[in-house]
């Protein structure tokens, strides 16, 4: 963000700005790409890829390989078995699809992509091998990621005009290991919220059902990557941006420790705050992009251009389990209820599901004795808005845009009549603090980390493994998509940021209405969980996904990635013995 | 820090409490260890414990055996060669000498530790084996190193009376490796100032001329060890205070990147403050004790007790140089001037006399090119003043004692007539900054940190290994030790905690005025620089030991020591050969 803006933009008005941009945005959709919109009342997009025929039978074989398994895709690609070239052109009509079904993206650049594609063909033709471990892929990124000559909006009109001077680390080393950077996605007006909604770009829908919200920050990834857009695409995380996108889309992430890829020279809202540090991580509809990406990206020595990065390199045995049993007789624990809010019943059957297919799979499960659950919250929430807002003021303050304060539509209500009485009242108002006042917080949070600590290490006399408990399997959200405007729930998510824990979201199965059927009610844990109670309708929820989290430990990234393959094969085997869905 | 005193606290003044404090303290010598002070003209009290005739000849053989190499003495009590109960009393006395004549001590408790000592040595009595990798070895630690019972008073009259409920986490990990914490050591008041001075305990002088400081803040440390008072300490270092007392002390010490060994639960000042964190280290006459230490504790695998470290384990092929070419034909890059402070003299000569020694031994030695480190000085001296003063004010407010302004002895100048027009020019006056502010110079170090990072990986152009520059070679302080009251350097290693880079000092040799003579002058960097070099007087600094820094990269601890022990091997072979001190 730019503290004084060019003299060139205080001419023209926000809102001007803002419709030249998206105006530019939809000149940059090849006119042979532009599809019938479907009507607004066709709330399921899902299958507009396939059946708007703008996708050869070729086209569609490529991107249906690549969302079920992108490490066959990448292997395709290495080995020449087919072209950059084809699969860029084939996610690039996917993604403008995807754009023109729910507005999921920011920069678009079909050319530059191709181009670049073309590039990286012509080194196959030429050395018969491989660039680097993503040789030939499209990769989406969030609007964060910096490249040279773009634009980087990240939810602000402020950025309309700014070209980067320079890639991020990430996308500099994203070229260097052969991949194919090939559009930008949309994020929230001040990245913190668990929706995605600008005065930019405007409101990205659900592809499940585009009345409600693919999630945030990163939810222009979300409802990209499940329209199947995008192979893989890279997300960030500060409070649950890549996983509650993640759960709501039906997706595979990895939320790593800080500090473990590298964010240098990447955009970021409430940029230079250390406390809860923000990081990168992989979103995509095949688990196998978690280690595809992870790997690609550590054993290119990321330490060697992000000074923040812990030199840390890959290391396959933690991957294949080493530390956790070689992956036999394990021990899972469920958190069923953070005692904070209480999950929804689809929530509630999917950790069943989990809960009986790892069991099967010889490994033992036990229940989750939640701690310091709200504190933790209340601490990381405090610290995030330390600032007092001066961040987002600013940043609106650079081009005269209002402050976005709700997410709900204001001309498109959702028909159900939700009376739900959200109100943050779990945390204070937000005050700027001293960085005294900082420090004290940061005691607070390092009190709460040491806890947690320790009662996980208490597990090994629970677990019968002679270890604490391996992972925990808990929510990501108490509940699925909700509509837009609803979404107020990191509360699962929270934890993973506060705690530094290495974490991981997976799709375990779709809401069901004839099962999933609401609870009596419980003795609320307060406000908020009264609320999230009421705002279950079986009505409301059918067909959407849901996701649940693995929790690891810091800096477990290798360990979290294998663990998560072991509860989806796990589960793939048990849906498919008892004809699950 | 207790923010309300206890209400018997209020009802004694601050200098009661503290004269009582140091009575106690006294008290706590056992009567038969008390020795004749020598003459407070007497500057150089190093033979002190040998001519005082309080150690046998056998107590101060294990002494000499410790000093020398603390692992040989290790080696001898993991194998029963002699007991701890020996070590342990030869060590107390000794440190009581160095107490009665330095001041270095705070905690005293003997009958403890001798206690401690003889459970250890049953312990191998009956398992002939030990307890641990420090198995029955006596360790001083710096004032911060909260241990059950005893106070932690880290140089505030605030902490007077206040027993600690447990132990921190590094001495619960001290015990179950088998050492015995035998003395606690000095701090100045605040624990930022390069000197060793309290309203508590008094001031720490340095056994090698009591006029001169022995640096801080682990001064008491310094002294303490160079008086072979302790076979190895533990000191901490946000800003140098583990570099600045070896360096004035000829002694080894090395700062580990942060969160690399067990800080949890110990008192700090600006706690809470984790934008440049202390980071805690071993300090020791031997340089064998740099691996010691460190691969004790990290093998002990400490984040499984302290959620801020890396689980990083050690790895042995680091220490063996795996990635500098195995130790062989290594390029080494010496910081003759930082472009901030020109070093004085015997610091000149020390680097000359390494770049000879390590010429001698085979490898390359370049000049360093600094860059930015006034930027890199200002960015972190403001964020360590970026609550403006509130902890310190909060801690002397608890008890009613003054805030220390000054380090100069009020009563004993020092005799030479030293116009030293030491001003902090350099940084703006401390004020309290919001957590906004905080915020923006983090991005400043982020930067700053980018820009070293890309600068020394430049110089693989330089090196002809193939790698850039192994290591930096620089001054850890312009000068050697100064009188009380002057030494306001951290120039040399406000880099190290900034950048976060694993350091190591190391003794080079001594002050020689026949050959250290004066340099003309310069055009002065800037105000600090000329007082400096105003400074250098041959006659104040005679005999006094002069250290060097190792600079390494960030994590990169194993390297670090094994890098600072071949540079140590290679020394003492070329002062062997040359005849050199």
């Amino acid at each position: 963000m730019s503290e004084s803006p060019p003299r060139s933009k205080l001419q023209e008005d926000w809102k001007t700005l803002c419709a030249k941009k998206k105006a530019a945005q939809m000149a940059s959709i090849p006119s042979a790409w532009r599809i019938e919109q479907p009507p607004e009342s066709q709330l399921d997009v899902l299958s507009a890829v396939e059946t708007c025929g703008l996708l050869s039978p070729q086209e569609l074989e490529l991107i249906e390989t690549g969302s079920r398994d992108v490490s066959v895709l990448a292997e395709m690609l290495a080995t020449g078995k087919c072209t950059s070239v084809e699969v860029t052109t084939a996610y690039s009509k996917s993604a403008m699809i995807a754009q023109q079904t729910t507005n999921c993206l920011t920069e678009i650049f079909v050319d530059r992509a191709l181009q670049r594609a073309k590039e990286v063909d012509d080194y196959f033709e030429q050395h018969r091998k491989p660039i680097g471990a993503l040789h030939g892929l499209p990769i989406s990124l969030k609007d964060q990621f910096t490249m040279k000559g773009l634009e980087t909006i990240m939810g602000y009109a402020c950025n309309i005009g700014e070209l980067a001077d320079e890639d991020c680390v990430l996308v500099e080393m994203l070229y260097e290991l052969g991949a194919v950077p090939f559009v930008r996605t949309n994020v929230p007006q001040t990245l913190m919220w668990g929706e995605t909604h600008n005065n930019v770009f405007g409101r990205t829908t659900n592809p499940y059902n585009r009345k409600l919200t693919p999630g945030g920050s990163s939810g222009g990834e979300g409802a990209l990557l499940a329209m199947k857009g995008s192979p893989l695409g890279v997300g960030t995380d500060i409070d649950g941006s890549l996983r509650i996108p993640s759960a709501f889309c039906g997706l595979y992430t990895l939320r790593p420790s800080y500090e473990r890829l590298p964010y240098h020279g990447a955009s970021n809202a409430l940029s230079g705050q250390e406390s809860i540090s923000s990081v990168l991580g992989p979103m995509s509809t095949s688990v196998s992009a978690l280690k595809l990406f992870t790997k690609a990206l550590v054993d290119a020595r990321p330490w060697e251009r992000d000074p923040l990065v812990i030199p840390k390199p890959w290391v396959d045995a933690q991957y294949q389990l080493a530390e956790h049993g070689s992956g036999k007789n394990m021990c899972f624990a469920i958190m069923w209820d953070n005692k904070v809010v209480r999950p929804h019943p689809p929530l509630k059957r999917a950790m069943k599901m989990v809960k009986a297919a790892l069991e099967k799979a010889g490994h033992r499960v036990i229940d989750w004795e939640p701690l310091n659950h709200l504190d933790i919250y209340r601490t990381a929430q405090t610290i995030l808005v330390a600032d007092g807002g001066e961040d987002y003021r600013r940043a609106c303050e650079a081009s005269g845009e209002p402050l976005i304060t709700s997410m709900s539509p204001d001309d498109d209500p959702h028909p159900l009549d939700l009376e739900i009485p959200l109100v943050k009242t779990l945390v204070g108002s937000p005050r700027s603090r001293s960085a005294y006042e900082l420090w004290q917080l940061h005691k607070e949070k390092r009190t709460l980390r040491k806890a947690y600590l320790d009662h996980w290490n208490a597990t090994e006399n629970l677990t019968n493994t002679g270890r604490p408990v391996d992972a925990i399997i808990s929510p990501a959200v108490a509940y699925t998509a909700v509509p837009h405007g609803l979404n107020y729930d990191s509360f699962y998510t929270t934890l993973g940021n506060a705690m530094d824990y290495a974490c991981s979201v997976f799709p375990v199965t779709f809401v069901d209405p004839a099962i999933d059927i609401p609870s009596p009610p419980h003795e609320f844990h307060n406000h908020e969980d009264e609320a999230f109670y009421k705002l279950y309708h079986p009505d409301l929820f059918p067909g959407l996904p849901v996701g649940l989290q693995l929790i690891g430990r810091t800096l477990e990234e290798e360990a979290v990635i294998g663990m998560t393959e072991l509860v989806d094969t796990a589960l793939k085997e048990y849906k498919k013995d008892n004809q699950l869905r």
